[in-house]
């Protein structure tokens, strides 16, 4: 039972969002060109890292719907995404990518974990200045983005398909038209 | 000295949203909407939740300029806002606004740390349901901002005179325009 009168049957950051649409779409906004504008890390790879942090702080429904929209960017691919969940460093993925999900991981914990040799370590595979920028940035928006779920104490569902049905409108349409779009019907828990 | 290539003697969070106007430009609108736009909850009290959960993320550039522009709004009363940093309970603020920061505090820490007891609390004391969720939707936002400005290493000016100075600024004329105008020389310790 979420904290405060929200829009009723709206899941994760949705109910807050429709409760308080002048704040929505600067966050949207935000979501947009971290996630989805260009860049050359691709949407999955900026998945990825929205979903390392959300696990990190322990939110279900961020993880769960970041983590499926990683996953439909990346072929359906859920065990690869479950592995970065997991243990990011044991995860079949580029070099690159570890070393920018551990910068990910410290911006987690609180911005004066990072060092220069975690930023030493993912320029020296490749990256860039703008890729360390938005790894710490998505990172630290994600450390909104989860409080702000669960601050509220908003639901999350349980059918994994709830948010892979999700995760295919969001890759389609983006955060913003996604937020207003009812998608699935979705009831929270009696 | 950051841990990526940013504008030369531009402090704190100013210097990465100068390198990524992009990003910065919905930063600055959510700043704008949640510390700005028209709330019961006075622009002094909304700075005051943000310099509380910037002292609590040990970000010195974060509580000192929202702590100077905390200040700046409720009548130059510095030692008020220092008061709020060191214990908020025992500061002569509104029962109110210690309901509310004691709920900041706990998203801080991590959304799920905040209770119905935290909120029936701060309801009891006269909180409306839009006070609440901006109050933990600022305490999220700064844990992001906080994240970001240290995530990168960004330098904080020493002298109180410059976030007195900021201050007066962006009470002047709001954080997007402030955030492109220069105000008073500030540079990096060598």
């Amino acid at each position: 039972m979420p904290h405060i009168a929200l829009p009723e049957g709206i899941p994760g950051i949705r109910g807050p969002m429709m409760f308080r649409p002048e704040t929505a779409k600067p966050l949207n906004e935000l979501a947009e060109v971290l996630l989805r504008g260009p860049s050359t890390l691709s949407p999955g790879e900026r998945e990825l890292i929205a979903t390392y942090v959300s696990v990190r702080n322990d939110c279900t429904y961020c993880h769960s719907i970041h983590g499926a929209i990683a996953a439909h960017h990346l072929d359906g691919n859920e065990e690869l995404v479950q592995s970065v969940r997991m243990d990011c460093e044991q995860a079949a993925i580029p070099e690159k990518m570890k070393a920018l999900l551990a910068i990910a991981g410290k911006v987690q914990l609180g911005g004066k974990n990072v060092t220069a040799a975690d930023v030493e370590r993912a320029r020296g595979l490749g990256a860039t200045d703008l890729e360390i920028h938005d790894t710490v940035l998505i990172a630290a928006m994600f450390c909104l983005c989860n409080r702000y779920v669960d601050g509220l104490a908003t639901w999350a569902p349980e059918d994994p398909d709830f948010y892979r049905q999700r995760a295919a409108l969001v890759a389609d349409v983006g955060y913003s038209a996604a937020t207003v779009t009812p998608g699935i019907p979705a009831r929270p828990p009696k």
